[in-house]
């Protein structure tokens, strides 16, 4: 099967030896497995930049979504529980479907998709209710590129509702935005295999601060998605509570291995960001204009508009780029037509030049010359 | 890494070439992975038996434990749920965990862990009271190895409670054990790509009733375990609504593949069976007891009870075999000292004789003289 390019916000590419770290079956009692287990779970901890005395790592089976679930199901007061959450995309409107099935009270303070959380009203809100005991934010909304600004936030959190548990979806930021854990409060934060540490999917996980952990026991709504217990399992007998899925992880352990020999985080996010300028550059060139004004610093992926042009059709348009083996991603903003260009997982600025070279070949394909008119 | 042989109910081993088909890093929109969850899908249907106009097979992300919580999650009505339990071992009691946690109503009527479900209380329990509506029980219960009458029990429900929902539990008989899905009266069935079909973990599966299942809409208390919800969307678009597991569902694709190379579930059985009288065989003409008796007829996995020799310690026993790359398991039954061995995966009888070979060497060099005396 030939493998294509994926500019994609993930399920993304990851390298040739990460997948061959796969071809193993262990037993998830076997010693080596949990020294891997217990191995990524210390390392996750080490790269969140925060001491193991105050902070775990709680891996779940599943998708990101099933994590995020994870922390609400589990954090959430059974009695009196009431969640703020700030809303500017597809992920953050995902958590109020989670909170709306899991019939907790929540309230949705909604912002424009192309602009940050507006910390001010975030800061009326929280002064003007009494009773929050949860508050939730998507760091990189990834359905738009727009990074939150979790600091700011985290610390009126704490300033006006000093109890209440601060919870940051980094799904797509963790591993490559820099993220201070500390100065921004964070009591749980989420993200997934399949992102930016480049690993494949089948798990995600949860970075927790212990104390808090430890009074959310019994809340849970759910056996699966139950962190405490889960949480409690691993510590005590270094296993999963139900069976793992042992390959993932394995490739996720050669995943944080090449992370470490491309220099960590920081040469991470300068790849990242090198693949980034790189494709604006070029598309800018070419005449595309981005969702995103030069206010924003996002780098994990870019929404593009629809060229104005009579020609132009985004099926016709991402079909040619995959018969080049190039996956780009269809937008996820409600009221503008936009692409998506993916800039994380195991793709470089060659691949970027190249996925330029194939949209300059498309769109003269499909008739519609470059660099595009105003 | 060096690979071992796993005598597990899982993770268990699986072939090489079914770990190869992970090499590929898919996109979740892309055409093949679509088409590849399609055929995945109405493969499975077809392995039930079972016509694609009645049922229909919903994928779940995470462990067995995932989706069984996923049913019970999405078809116990949200008012008036009334759920009884058969149990006789841990998976079954773990059906207990789920319901408690989910806050539902549910009685467990419990069996001695070492014989089968007795279709006559089931039958007085039924009669007895009012208001079932699931009735829910696990058909290999892995954790003994017996196999409840799943289609005497069906049809009993059917004929006491006609509305109540039937789920069978067949995470590890489903792909090897006959089952006879129309006149087991059936409405859903959880099994996982990492037993008998021999793919990897990292998702497991429902074959759904539909009309049953389109009866559940909106009853589930998860967004991430809602199957309603999962399937609807499989249906309009080919994709999961999170991100799938894009490997696993590739190596699962190539397992079904296997199997039908084999020779399908017929086949597969018989090599399972023969597994299973190699190892009983050779186990009792070197002493050892089983826990079940003859009137059992399970072939997935065998409970053995520890000798009665002094020098007899499991750890080291596991170990020592462990350290000739031979994997069994620790035992799960309650009130008897037991370790299993399982007779599913990628194993083939010259396995088994070779893993009889290294018990003999084991017990041997523990001071263990075989035969056991009586």
């Amino acid at each position: 099967m030939r493998e294509k390019k994926l500019f994609t916000p993930g399920p993304l590419g990851v390298s040739l030896s990460t997948k061959q770290a796969m071809l193993v079956d262990l037993g998830s009692r076997d010693l080596e497995f949990i020294q891997t287990v217990k191995s990524i779970r210390s390392r996750l901890v080490e790269l969140a930049g925060v001491s193991s005395d105050d902070y775990t790592c709680v891996p779940v089976q599943g998708s990101g979504t099933f994590a995020i679930e994870a922390v609400f199901t589990s954090t959430i007061p059974r009695t009196n529980g009431k969640v703020l959450v700030l809303e500017n995309g597809a992920y953050g409107r995902r958590f109020g479907q989670i909170l709306k099935v899991l019939g907790v009270d929540f309230k949705i303070l909604t912002f424009l998709e192309n602009e940050k959380v507006d910390v001010g009203l975030v800061e009326e809100t929280l002064r003007g209710t009494q009773g929050w005991t949860n508050v939730a934010v998507v760091h990189c909304e990834t359905s738009s590129g727009v990074i939150n600004p979790i600091g700011e936030i985290g610390r009126l959190v704490k300033e006006c509702v000093p109890d209440a548990s601060y919870f940051v979806d980094a799904m797509s930021s963790f591993g490559a935005v820099d993220i201070d854990f500390t100065a921004s409060k964070i009591d749980f934060l989420v993200s997934s295999a399949n992102k930016c540490l480049e690993g494949v999917p089948g798990f995600s996980y949860a970075i927790c601060r212990k104390d808090k952990l430890t009074g959310c026991k019994g809340w849970s709504r759910s056996l699966s998605l139950d962190l405490v217990s889960q949480w409690e399992t691993l510590e005590q007998t270094g296993q999963f509570r139900f069976t793992p899925p042992t390959h993932c992880m394995l490739a996720f352990k050669q995943a944080l291995t090449e992370l470490e020999e491309e220099g960590g985080i920081s040469e991470r996010r300068k790849r990242y960001k090198e693949n980034n300028r790189i494709i604006c550059e070029g598309m800018k060139a070419f005449g595309f204009k981005t969702l995103l004004d030069d206010t924003h610093d996002g780098f994990i992926i870019t929404s593009f508009h629809y060229p104005q042009h009579d020609n132009f059709n985004f099926k016709d348009f991402y079909t040619r780029l995959q018969e080049k083996d190039q996956v780009i991603y269809p937008g996820k903003v409600t009221k503008t037509d936009c692409f998506r260009i993916g800039n994380i997982g195991h793709v470089f600025p060659r691949d970027m030049r190249y996925l330029l070279q194939c949209v300059q070949e498309v769109c003269s394909d499909m008739g519609i010359p470059l660099p595009l008119k105003e």
